[in-house]
C-alpha cells in the first residue's frame, strides 16, 4: 500500500538510483540483434527478442547494484504487441531478480478505465471468477489532469497490492514550464497545485518510513522547483528524471533529498543503457559497462547525500 | 496531415460519431467466451481471443454506419500482450473495413519517448532500415501536461503520415474541474490555455475543411465549456464523450457543432456495446443491436445537427 519496499531496497544496496530500460536498437550490440533476426527476421518480433536478451543482460547484471528499474512502455510499445511481450517478460525478469519495477506508462484516464489501467500494470485481472496478474509491475508513473476521477482507482488497487504511483508534478522537459509554472488565480503555481494534491492522495496509503504510496515526477533539471517541493510535500517521495544524458548532475538532484538521505529516487537511462558505447568497450560487455557505469553514478550521488537510513 | 480524412467520413455518411471500443468481458455473449475459452483456456489469451471476436462482430454491423471506433487501450493492457495484440487486430480490422481508427491512449511523454509513442501508434517504426508499421491507427488521443516537447514529435509524423492527435482540453468526468477549471493569474482558465495551445499546435497541420489536425477532448458533460471553446477554437475538431452511459444528450453536445454540422464528433462506448443486453436480445444478435443503438444514436444527434455538409 506504499512505496515501502522500494524504500526498503534502497536503503539495503545504499542506492537512490533507478535504471530506465528505455532501450533502442541503436544501443543494443550486433551479435544479439543479428542472433535476434537469424531466429525472427528483421521484423518487430526480431527487434522485441533482441531487446529482451539486452534487457536480461542489464538486469543481471545491475540487480545486485541498482534497487529499481523504470522501462518505458513507448520503447516497447513501438514494436507492437511482441515488443509489450517483451516488456511483460522484462517486467517478471526483473522482478525475478529481486528489482523493484516502476513501469513508465504515465497513464491517465477515469473511473472504469482508470481501473483496467490499474489491474494491468499494477493489479490482477478477473476472468471469470479467475484472477489473471497481466503485467504485475510495483509502480505506475501517471498524470494527474483529469483530477481525482483518474487517481482513486489507483489508490483502490495500491492499497490491496502493496503498490504504489508517481504523479507526474514538475518534469525534466524544457517545456515543462509551459503550463506547469504557470501561476493560478491564488498566486500558486500549476505544479504545487499539482504536488498539494499528491500530499492529499497520499494520506490514504501511508507508509513506514514517513513516505506515501502516491510518490511525485519531479526532474532534476530544476533543482530549486525540486527543493521547493520537497519542503512543501513531506510525505511525498520523489522519481527524478533528468539526471545525466539530459543536463543534471548530483548537486542538482541533492535538494530532493531529506536528512536520512530518503525521499528521492534519481532516474538514468541512456548513460548507463549505452555505457560500453560512450567507453569504447567491447560490445559483448555491454552489461559490464552498464554496471560501472551504475557504480559510478550511485557514488556521485551518494556523495551529495551521504547515507541512508530508514527512521525507526 | 490533419483530421479531413475522419471528416470526409463523417459526411459520407451524415454520422457525427464513434463506437468507443472498450470491450468487457460481462459485454460479451456466453457463447463467445466460452468458444474462446475451450480453445485457449480461462486465461489472458482466451479472454483476448473472446474480446477480438465480439470487436469483430462489432465493426462487421457497424462498419456502414459509423465513421470511426474508438479502441481504449485500457481495456486491452488489462489482458496482457495478449490483449494488446487483440488491440492490434481489431485496429486493422477495423482500417480494413473502412473505418477510422482513433487509439485513446491518452499518451504523452517528451521527446524521444515521445517519437517512440507516435511510431507505435500513428507511425512506423524503423528496423534496421527496413519500416514495419506496429499499430497503424489514425489518430492518438494525448495528454498536454508536459507542454510542446510533449506534442512537437506527433505533429511531424501526423504530417508525415496524414494522422492527427486528440489533446485532452477539458474531460467529462466530475473531477474534472479540480484542475482544468482552476483560474489563472491572467483569469483565463486552465483548460481555456490547453485550448489556445491546440490552437497553436495546430497552425502547423493545416487540414481543406477549416480543422487542424490537432482536435481537442472535450466532454458532453459540460455544454457550456463546450459551446465556449467551440467559439474559442475555430480550426480545433472536437472529440466529444460522456454522451449517453456518462449524462450527456443530443442538446448537451450540440454546442459543438458549427454551421456545416462539422467540428464534433460524439463517443458512445456502454451504450452500443451492451445495447442487446439493455434491449434483452438474443446473445446471437449482439451486433445487431448494436447497431441499432448506433442509428437511433446518430439520429438524436443529427436532429439537433441538422445536416452535414463540407465546405468548398
Amino acid at each position: 500500500m506504499s512505496l515501502d519496499k522500494m524504500i526498503e531496497k534502497i536503503a539495503a544496496l545504499q542506492n537512490p538510483t533507478v535504471a530506465g530500460l528505455d532501450p533502442k536498437l541503436d544501443y543494443i550490440p550486433q551479435y544479439i540483434r543479428y542472433q535476434a533476426y537469424a531466429k525472427y527476421g528483421q521484423t518487430l518480433e526480431g527487434a522485441a527478442e533482441a531487446i529482451l536478451q539486452y534487457n536480461k543482460g542489464l538486469i543481471d547484471a545491475l540487480c545486485g547494484i541498482v534497487p529499481a528499474v523504470k522501462p518505458q512502455a513507448a520503447y516497447y510499445e513501438m514494436y507492437g504487441w511482441q515488443g509489450v511481450r517483451t516488456l511483460c517478460e522484462t517486467i517478471r525478469y526483473a522482478r525475478e531478480k529481486g528489482m523493484y519495477v516502476i513501469l513508465d506508462g504515465k497513464r491517465n484516464d477515469i473511473g472504469a478505465t482508470m481501473e483496467s489501467y490499474a489491474a494491468a500494470w499494477l493489479g490482477l485481472t478477473q476472468i471469470e471468477g479467475k484472477l489473471e496478474s497481466a503485467f504485475g509491475a510495483d509502480a505506475l508513473t501517471v498524470n494527474g489532469y483529469l483530477g481525482s476521477d483518474g487517481i482513486n482507482p489507483l489508490l483502490k488497487v495500491c492499497s490491496e497490492g502493496d503498490k504504489g504511483i508517481f504523479v507526474l508534478v514538475k518534469t525534466s522537459n524544457p517545456s515543462s514550464g509551459e503550463l506547469q509554472d504557470r501561476a493560478l488565480a491564488t498566486g500558486e503555481t500549476i505544479y504545487r497545485a499539482m504536488g498539494a494534491s499528491c500530499e492529499e492522495w497520499g494520506k490514504s496509503l501511508p507508509g513506514k518510513y514517513g513516505y506515501s504510496g502516491v510518490g511525485a515526477v519531479v526532474g532534476a533539471t530544476y533543482p530549486a522547483q525540486l527543493g521547493e517541493l520537497r519542503e512543501a510535500m513531506p510525505y511525498t517521495f520523489f522519481l527524478v528524471p533528468g539526471y545525466g544524458a539530459q543536463g543534471g548532475g548530483a548537486k542538482d538532484v541533492a535538494p530532493g533529498f531529506d536528512r536520512n538521505g530518503l525521499g528521492a529516487i534519481v532516474n538514468a537511462s541512456r548513460s548507463i543503457l549505452c555505457a560500453w558505447k560512450k567507453t569504447n568497450a567491447a560490445p559483448e560487455d555491454f552489461a559490464k559497462a552498464a554496471a560501472a557505469e551504475a557504480v559510478r553514478m550511485r557514488d556521485d550521488i551518494m556523495s551529495e547525500v551521504g547515507a541512508i537510513r530508514l527512521p525507526e
